[in-house]
């Protein structure tokens, strides 16, 4: 039994949204497209070249084939799908960036959550305005399938800045984990680059540093005391890696305990505040030289009850539920593959 | 017998920089003092408060004070004087930036090396143009007492960049190896925020965060294929923690593995690169919960050969000789302590 919390749908073509936007911009989609926000970097990973329905169409918008190459094959419990289009917070235009994700939203509850029990809705928001963000939590919170938000990486503001309370304010109150998923690499206009030394020069180097970008937001959330303001909140954090969590932990304990005054409203270590309000996802699997090494820092991070599977199908770096380390105890192994994402989502 | 690899000395007036700067600059320091860039955040750290020498000036400003309370109280060998000034890098004038450098230097050349044997120097340029700093890395490269190239964190450009060469290029030539030493927090200008989630909110969140920017660099330079270009260069990584290193060695090889036509100049995988060619400091020391588990980060980086201690002298997060974790082989703390210091730096 398996969940899987990132599993990539998308719609067949753009013009799909239209009838999920109101005017301006269904016209504009038609004419135009859907607005793109380019990075002026090649994505070399892609897709996985076997994903491609054979009934034509881009990876994962085939909802019979995804869930024959996926959801049977592997025998899920729940796919989480997550979608496509987390460029959307580098847009500059928040009204625009919240409409395009509420038609996202609407898109999948139509023609994708009837369609198998196993899946599961997020609800994709715009931070650019985060009042817009609370409305579409709070239009869509309680759709029984719908048990996430969703927001890019990208960003203006690191995610513990108070700018973003209405949306935490809105989730809490829906009951409502936020799922934070890799955005779009061009961050150039928000303020921040991809890396904190620069723009990356290619897809390489900058997925080498994605997780850098997790760990500046993680470090805001914890250190700005969102979970004394939202007690009830709670993150996962997707597709940033997992592994430099005993770094971060220890770094802000340590820094913490020389500093306590510049964080008066923590009542905990900075470092205790993430088996009750953190989770993170499996996938992109590391590669260290030994399989043990991996074991010591599952340890440390006690990942047993912080990590959740997720295989990002159908992108090039897929994760099968089999890149588990094989010394993994049982206990483990079916929390990280189940019961962790289980009891996050509330799915029974 | 201790090496510190980043001791902080200072100038006890900034007038006294004066006489090592050429007009207009030596008018202006007189007039106006030196330029500043502040990031809108206090450092609420500063330095150690029994570190002020009893005869006045700021801490790290009178040699005799600085050697009783650091280099004879933990009998070193050596202390690396670091200096203060790693601001300079975020300042927009190249001009004037380099020659600040270039006093910084003979400053130190005059004042501090003379008066100890055991102190070492370093030779501090400006990026901002790689051309001006390899002159000054010319001009200063064969003192027997300059023992290194340093620069602020802070960039405009990751350093695997090209823009770089002339730096790499002189600093190989003259044996020396490149020192990266955190800097300002504002680097707002330079297209590159603190943080890649945007700007940290004060210097504990920031503080917490500071790795991240070594990250970027040391993923850039390794990436870039900076040591295939200049085989014999060598870098040490100041005072931006350690902990993180087996993550991104991880990071980078399983990316590595999918996307190697991005990078088709890497003979090896990029993790490999790092025991020939990059070093760590060990300040400031992380706050783990547990010992062992710190081992276990020492065995998956090969601490033994890639650290050297630093005490950060005589900043508030100062740490001692003895941080060493108790359980620590005698070999390994030797090599840490001084052995690799030693010969990275060709100290006999």
């Amino acid at each position: 039994m398996i969940i899987d919390c990132d599993v990539h749908h998308a719609r067949r073509k753009e013009v799909d949204l239209a009838p999920y936007l109101p005017e301006p911009w269904r016209s504009e989609l038609l004419k135009y497209g859907e607005r793109k926000m380019d990075s002026g970097i090649l994505n070399e990973g892609g897709f996985r070249w076997d994903s491609i329905p054979p009934n034509g169409g881009p990876a994962g918008s085939d909802p019979d084939f995804l869930r024959e190459q996926l959801l049977d094959k592997y025998n899920y419990s729940y796919a989480l799908l997550t979608g496509s289009g987390y460029h959307i917070s580098a847009i500059p235009d928040p009204d625009y960036a919240q409409a395009i994700c509420s038609a996202y939203n609407d898109h999948s509850i139509e023609h994708w959550l009837p369609k198998d029990k196993r899946f599961k809705g997020v609800i994709m928001v715009a931070p650019q305005d985060p009042h817009l963000a609370a409305r579409e939590i709070e239009r869509l919170g309680d759709h029984p399938d719908m048990v996430m938000v969703a927001m890019s990486s990208t960003s203006r503001i690191p995610f513990g800045n108070r700018f973003y309370y209405p949306i935490y304010e809105a989730a809490q109150r829906k009951g409502l984990p936020i799922g934070v998923h890799t955005g779009q690499s061009n961050a150039m206009f928000a303020q921040a680059s991809p890396t904190p030394a620069g723009v990356a020069r290619n897809y390489l180097e900058w997925h080498s540093c994605v997780p850098q970008i997790y760990m500046g937001h993680l470090a805001s959330i914890i250190l700005e005391g969102v979970f004394e303001r939202f007690p009830r909140l709670k993150f996962v954090l997707i597709e940033g890696g997992f592994d430099w969590l005993p770094h971060l932990m220890w770094r802000m304990d340590g820094r913490f305990k020389g500093l306590r005054q510049q964080a008066p409203w923590l009542k905990r270590l900075p470092s205790e505040y993430i088996a009750d309000h953190v989770r993170l996802t499996t996938q992109p699997w590391p590669d260290p030289k030994k399989e043990e090494h991996l074991l010591h820092i599952f340890d440390m991070m006690d990942a047993e009850n912080i990590l959740m599977f997720a295989s990002d199908y159908p992108h090039w770096d897929f994760d099968e539920p089999s890149v588990l380390p094989k010394k993994l105890s049982e206990t483990a192994r079916k929390k990280i593959l189940h019961d962790n994402a289980a009891e996050f989502f509330n799915l029974k």
